[in-house]
C-alpha cells in the first residue's frame, strides 16, 4: 500500500509524460478504484492488456524518476522547509516545490 | 545565443528522456562544435536529417520543461538560496538542487 502511494506521487509529478490512454488506465484503476474487468469492459480491452498497461505505466514512472528524481528533491526540500526559521523564506521554498 | 545556453541547461536535465541516437547528434552539434554537414558525413546521415533530429530534440526538451519546469524550479530555488541565512540549510538546499 505504501509503495502504490508512491507510484501515486510519481504518476502526479510524471503523468504528463504519459500517453493520453495510459493516463486513462491508470486513473481509473487507482483513483476510480475499477478492477482490471471493469476497464477492460469499458474499451474493449482485455483485462491482460489492461494489467500489461498498469505495469507499464509503473515501470515508466520509476524509471522517469530514476533519471530525474523529482520525488526524492521534493521530499527533501519539504524537509528542509521546516529547518527554514525565516517564515517569508520558508513560505516561498513551499511554494516553488508546490505545497 | 541565450536561447542556446537554455537549451544546453534542458539538456543536461532531461537528457536521460532522449534516445541515444539524439543525445550524440545533440552533443555533436552543442558540445563539440560539430557543423551539420560533419555531423551528416559521420553516419552516412544527410545534413537535413540532422538538422531534423536537433529540431526534434530542442522541441521535446522544450515540451519536457513546460510539463515538469525543472529548471524554473531549479533558478528559483538557487535564488532562493541566497535569502537563508543559516549557512547548513543554505548548503544543503543547493546540495538538492545540485550545484
Amino acid at each position: 500500500m505504501e509503495k502504490d502511494f508512491e507510484i501515486i506521487q510519481l504518476f502526479e509529478i510524471y503523468k504528463g509524460l504519459l500517453t493520453s490512454k495510459q493516463v486513462e488506465i491508470f486513473s481509473a484503476y487507482y483513483y476510480y478504484d475499477l478492477s482490471l474487468a471493469e476497464i477492460a469492459g469499458e474499451d474493449g480491452n482485455t483485462r491482460q492488456s489492461v494489467s500489461a498497461t498498469i505495469n507499464k505505466v509503473k515501470k515508466k514512472l520509476l524509471r522517469f524518476e530514476k533519471l530525474l528524481g523529482n520525488l526524492k528533491k521534493e521530499k527533501e526540500l519539504s524537509a528542509l522547509s521546516s529547518e527554514i526559521e525565516n517564515e517569508a523564506v520558508r513560505l516561498k521554498l513551499k511554494e516553488i516545490i508546490g505545497k
